[in-house]
Parts: structure tokens; C-alpha cells; sequence
């Protein structure tokens, strides 16, 4: 039975030895098929840990969004050993692609194993503060006014309701456009994490009530975000 | 200003270099301020990473369950240097102890630095196949049994309406009887994933059909065990 591995890839760009554990370099250095949201990144993560790593003779898969899912399955006739799949950034199949190998993974009869490394959902949410008992993560919010502001009033009902901290992501470019509609939407008591390039020189992460953050300055622009919301 | 580490332990009895990024086993093992879930495993996980670590130079704050919250806001005053949280195992502040302490340092001014280790419940989501761009983790489901049953069919529903997979836990000993509430009350084409001492030599992690669980043997009596259901 072979097995596909689950490779973290760095939060941006940052050195590998702070965030991918040594066995998993290792693992991932050793494999030669790889299934990937992004060629240049995948290529660019694999020299970063290993800098002498044998890119021609290397298989890859496009598991990019512009690939077909029918395509996706096709590949796994291709694969004459072990595979890994490797996202753009953080754990591959959690807010990113990859879910969807690792199903018709499973029904093909191989083997699974997630390997450890960077997650800004989870990193976020221990450094947050809120509550790490129950939180749910909901990918991007609408982009709509409207839409948007709805949903964020639906996320701070419900994590009244279960006492869940409420995490959510954004596009780089409209990260501002979110910001200001939760200042301008929440209940001022609300808590707002704002959680900016983990892991990085950059690193910043601010915990305020709503209130606060309107005289608290951040600058999030084009800045990989994520954005937790917790009413108690 | 001081800086909060949140420094990952390892899940069960793993290698350290299979979880734990070189450079956060350094972090760890210069700091000598420690608040602590379990005394004896922060100590055990200490002398994994650093088999010469200075315990008796160091300084260790309770931070169990038994423990006053009053009296973790008067440790601060006897920090003298920058202090991490260890949990008994992964990621403090996350299904576990230290979002308390994490909220109390933030008001005091500390920096908090989240560190990269092994968390089960973002292993278990990648390697489950199941929708990781929404999902929700819930901790420990009730122990009544009509209780759980209804808290079944409750996630059941929000998973459908929300398309957002279900992530829980139960105490090792009662897994048998949560497993088997699961099997009985679940809707037979729901998706189950049962995710069993992950990063050790015991790893399992299957996802099937309640339908199919029913003639699936996995044996996960006072094992370290995450659940998690989608259902489309």
C-alpha cells in the first residue's frame, strides 16, 4: 500500500527550521511525486529545505484551481511510489486545496498520513487569547456589502450563543474592507483578533474589544491576515 | 516588554524531531519560567528536547484544572524573563488549558509568540478528506445520553446546512460508547473519520460511511482518539 503525505509548507517566507519539524523535512526531501496548488512555490519549498533536492527528476501534479477535478484523478495512475501533497502555504487540505486528492486517495485503498507544520487558523487561536474549546473557522466571508454584513452579525450571534470563537479569512487586497465593516459592525463589547503574517518578521497579532480597535492602528493591506471574532 | 511563548508538546510518546521544529526545541529549552498543565509531563517533554535541561534552575507554575484562576494572575508578579506554557500534549490554549493565562498576559502587556507543534485536531481534518475551508471544533459532547443523541443530530444538521465538518472529542475511556452513539444515531450515508493517536506508531485515521463503520474494527478503548462528521 503506498502512502500520501500531508507536507506543510512556511507561512510566507520564513526559515524552515522554525516551522517544519527535521523528520518532516526529511520525509519530504525523500519523496520524488508531489501533488501541488502552486508549481514555482512547491519547487521554491522543496530547494528551501534541501537545496541540492532533485527538481527534474521529480514528478508534479497541478492541483491548482484551473485544473479539472477529472484530471485529478487521472494522476494517481502516474504515481509509481510514495506522493505528498504540498499547498501553497501552511497545512495542505485546510483552507487550501487538497481535500479532494486526499478522498479519492482513500477510496484508491492509500494510506494517509498528515505531517506537522505551520496553520495560521491554529497558531492564531492559541495566541488569540479567546476560546480554544469551541471555535469554528469559516474560510472567506461575502464579498457583497450587504452579504457581509449579515454574515458577520450571524458570527457574532452564534459565538454568543456557544461561547465559539469565530475565525475567518480575507483576500490581502480587501483586507481593510473587512476590518473597517467589523469595526463598523460589531457590537462594540465584541473581541477582534487581528492576526498579521504568523510566523514571520512581521508577525503581529492584536486582541481588542471592537471599541478599542477603532483607535488602534494596523496595517493589514495586501498583509496575509486571519481575523477571529469572540462575544461572551 | 516580556514575551508569553505557547510552546507545543508532543501527542503521546513521538519523537520530537518529528513534531517540534528545530528552532522551537532551542526556544524552549533556553526559557526557565513555565506555566504548566502537568508538572511531571512538562518536565518528561523538558528532557526529551534537551536531555540536560536545568530543571531545578527553573520555575513552574500550575496551571491544571485544580487551580485557582486568581492565583494564576498573581504568577505574573514573580516572573523575572520571558515564560512559555506548556500543555499536557500539541498546542496549549487549544482544547486544553492557557487561553486564560494568553488573555490575562495580553491585558499585563506581554508579547505572545505562538510556536509550531502537532495539533489533532488540524492533523485530523487534512487527513480526513472531509471540507477543511469550513469547519468546527467542539470540544467534549455531553455525557447524558439523550443529551448526546440530540447534540448528534444537532451537528448533523449544522453540517448540512453549513456544508462544515463536525470535529469533537471524548475522554479516552468512554470512546467505545461515543463510537457506538455515532454508529446508532448518524444518518447511514454521513461520513465519519476516526482519527486515533495520530503522529505515533498507533496513527490510524479512517473516514467511511456510518453505513460501513458498522463492519469496520478499529480499537480505540483509552486511546487517544479525535471524531469528526460531515455530512453533504
Amino acid at each position: 500500500m503506498s502512502t500520501i503525505y500531508l507536507l506543510p509548507n512556511t507561512l510566507g517566507d520564513t526559515d524552515a527550521d522554525l516551522v517544519i519539524p527535521k523528520n518532516v523535512q526529511q520525509i519530504t526531501s525523500n519523496l520524488r511525486y508531489f501533488f501541488v496548488e502552486n508549481l514555482r512555490t512547491a519547487r521554491r519549498y522543496l530547494r528551501k529545505i534541501d537545496n541540492s533536492f532533485p527538481i527534474d527528476e521529480s514528478v508534479f501534479f497541478d492541483i491548482g484551481k484551473r485544473v479539472d477535478f477529472h484530471d485529478v484523478k487521472n494522476y494517481f495512475s502516474e504515481l509509481k511510489a510514495d506522493a505528498g501533497i504540498i499547498s501553497e502555504s501552511g497545512m495542505p487540505a485546510v483552507a487550501d486545496p487538497g481535500a479532494n486528492i486526499v478522498a479519492v486517495a482513500r477510496e484508491k485503498g492509500f494510506k494517509i498520513v498528515p505531517l506537522v507544520g505551520p496553520s495560521s487558523i491554529l497558531l492564531s487561536l492559541a495566541a488569540s487569547g479567546m476560546n480554544g474549546q469551541n471555535f469554528a473557522f469559516h474560510g472567506y466571508l461575502p464579498i457583497d456589502k450587504l452579504a457581509l454584513i449579515n454574515k458577520i452579525k450571524d458570527l457574532e450571534q452564534i459565538s454568543r450563543k456557544f461561547n465559539q470563537t469565530q475565525i475567518f479569512i480575507e483576500t490581502p487586497f480587501r483586507n481593510n474592507a473587512l476590518f473597517e465593516a467589523l469595526i463598523k459592525n460589531c457590537n462594540p463589547s465584541t473581541l477582534l483578533c487581528v492576526a498579521k503574517e504568523i510566523t514571520t518578521n512581521e508577525e503581529q497579532i492584536i486582541t481588542l474589544p471592537v471599541s478599542k480597535w477603532k483607535k488602534q492602528q494596523i496595517n493589514i493591506h495586501k498583509k496575509n491576515t486571519i481575523f477571529l471574532i469572540h462575544t461572551s
